[in-house]
């Protein structure tokens, strides 16, 4: 066999985590709380159904469905993401300024193509969502991580180590972020934007939960307050469609789309037309407010169980974000429990999570007494269960 | 605006070539021989609406198609793949053998992030596939074209060249290759079978056409001649099932496919499971077999048209490859036309083609005077038409 090429070795640290996870999400006796799946019961399956045996058809859309496409996507589903996604968040957009990807983390992969040479610096948040990581270290990156706190980013570190270590980008989830579920404040947001222009960096903006929204205000995403161009938002229809179908979108200006034109032509032609088909028909007759408005509604259920089975189960010394979306809170453990060495006793019991050193990098010290936990697979009568199994894990470590 | 990486700089040659196919493929008075799609009414639509309505439900197949799946795909196709694809031609595999892609360009594009370091050089059919260097030149390698004549490469000149720039990979396209439509012999495949062993190269073997034979006897891929684990063999779905449906596989050794799953979980984490099972239902319904028979149907009469419209129609002179299956056929036109510079001409009169000159690489001369024609989207009836148009034009320039 012939050898492997440099960047495999920057790859090996994390792969068997996310390899655990999902293999752990197969296992009908675990209850999981480590992968970052929605809800099964917020799937559209009766709507995509039926969409499906409506439009599939040789006088519908069935043969174009089945044949080649644009690698820009088809223009009925970038022109939903203008209408119904971006121009609600205050983002002004054409079709030049959109491009249909394979799923949320493609868009990681086609910036990464675009911008990162070997040894390019990107600056992450801590934690940090483990596989865009393993992305930017796919392309040889040396991620730095920031300092953050429960408003976001702690600008000053971020400006400090723009000037330590002149990074090609900056990569935040700014909105119920993955693993932490903490948002940037409005400042924080507006400051990063600036950030990019001042220092010429581009600043990578992946909202996948912010349509996941349970309690508080909305606020406007980092693109919003872009002067440059700097800013490239990169989304996914994971959440608000389905995962399965593998979608995404990125939205950033002409000259970086039609880039990520050739790029994505050099990584796997266009995105599936099937699905993006199907997609375009769920926005364009009106399902898509309505079904968000039921994927809240049950994601919110499944939040409030969750809080308040940490604070009824677990030590009272923990420390946990009150998250107002998406799928993830960030579980602080009593200093003396390590999450990693806990998580073999976790598994034994039918309970499963990520331990919180996984989501930590060079620049800032890993938490060992973390956790990442996800509520959003887990039917609200299963939360209990599981998070009783899992205090009697915790508290056997006091 | 940040800067672009280096890769970005190897790949502006030939991207504007590529989207003008795209483009010319959708403009409906243009009769695009240049594009390399399959017959539009070949495509199962049909049966892939039959199929969508009975599985996309709640009861069956609904919520698996829509929530995450695994980096490696779904068992039922790769199982379809081992039983109906693989094991006819000779191949023998187990799930450890066969990961799930999304289309046959990602196959490249993976196998590329896995083996190539900037600077590795690959060797390449002459004329060679545009994409797949589009591909290889974004990894920062050097493409190295060696000489091909009716039995695909010399095999004398794949060796010198082995020895003389120590290759990363040789890539070819054995099977009623594209561009020219030619297939390598047999003894040339197991000739470069054992080269690969001999001096530990990577063998990527493309293989999308091969199921589409009209003529002539099935020969066994390279891939049955490998003893080493040094040939990769890549595949689509898009010309047995739908390009739409942007699947694909590769078949190798377990560590390699280990590595390829890590590669794929930080290049879009998995395929779309909608159309894998789509796709699944499609081999396990049995429909494939007599689908397929009638995809052969429809473009052998297709080839024949061809084939006696370049003789009646061209120049006396002209050459051309006579292609036992596939979708393409080489034509040599006299010296003094050059294809490049008659494709406005041809634009013009809306009959589009790819000049020859684009499928050459460095290593070996262009030739100005080729030209790739697809027969495979353009009804039996439109295929006189267009070439006469396209003959017009050449006989214009002599």
């Amino acid at each position: 066999m012939a050898e492997f090429a440099r960047r495999m070795a920057f790859m090996q640290t994390t792969a068997d985590v996310v390899r655990n996870l999902f293999d752990s999400m197969t296992d009908p006796e675990t209850i999981s709380f480590g992968g970052g799946a929605p809800a099964r019961e917020a799937l559209p399956v009766e709507l995509v159904h039926q969409i499906a045996s409506e439009v599939l058809t040789r006088d519908q859309r069935g043969a174009q469905a089945l044949q080649y496409g644009n690698p820009t996507g088809i223009p009925e589903l970038r022109q939903a993401v203008i209408d119904r996604l971006l121009a609600p968040k205050g983002l002004k957009a054409g079709l030049e300024n959109v491009i249909i990807v394979a799923g949320g983390m493609e868009s990681m992969n086609l910036v990464s193509q675009l911008f990162l040479d070997p040894g390019d610096v990107v600056l992450v948040e801590s934690p940090t969502f483990v596989q865009s990581v393993q992305v930017f270290k796919l392309f040889e990156a040396r991620c730095i991580a920031c300092k953050t706190d429960n408003n976001g980013l702690v600008i000053e570190d971020v400006e400090a180590k723009i000037k330590q270590y002149s990074p090609k980008m900056v990569y935040v989830i700014p909105t119920f972020q993955n693993p932490s579920g903490r948002t940037f404040s409005l400042e924080r947001r507006k400051a990063l934007a600036e950030l990019g222009s001042r220092y010429d960096i581009t600043i990578l903006e992946d909202d996948p939960y912010s349509e996941m929204r349970y309690s508080g205000e909305k606020l406007p995403p980092i693109k919003y307050f872009d002067q440059t161009g700097n800013t490239i938002f990169v989304n996914s229809f994971s959440k608000i469609f389905a995962p399965g179908a593998r979608l995404g979108y990125t939205y950033a200006e002409p000259g970086i789309i039609r880039k990520l034109y050739e790029v994505k032509t050099a990584t796997n032609s266009f995105t599936n037309v099937v699905t993006q088909i199907l997609c375009a028909e769920f926005f364009n007759r009106g399902l898509y407010e309505p079904h968000l408005k039921l994927i809240c509604d049950i994601h919110r259920q499944r939040r409030d169980v969750m809080m308040s089975c940490i604070q009824s189960m677990l030590p009272g010394e923990t420390k946990f974000v009150y998250p107002d979306g998406g799928l993830f809170t960030w579980v602080e453990l009593p200093e003396q429990v390590d999450t990693t060495v806990m998580l073999a006793d976790a598994m034994a019991q039918r309970v499963a999570y990520v331990p919180g050193r996984e989501f930590f990098v060079e620049g800032q010290p890993a938490r060992n007494n973390c956790m990442r936990i996800s509520f959003g697979a887990v039917t609200p009568d299963k939360i209990p269960v599981g998070m009783q199994r899992l205090a009697q894990v915790v508290h056997a470590r006091l």
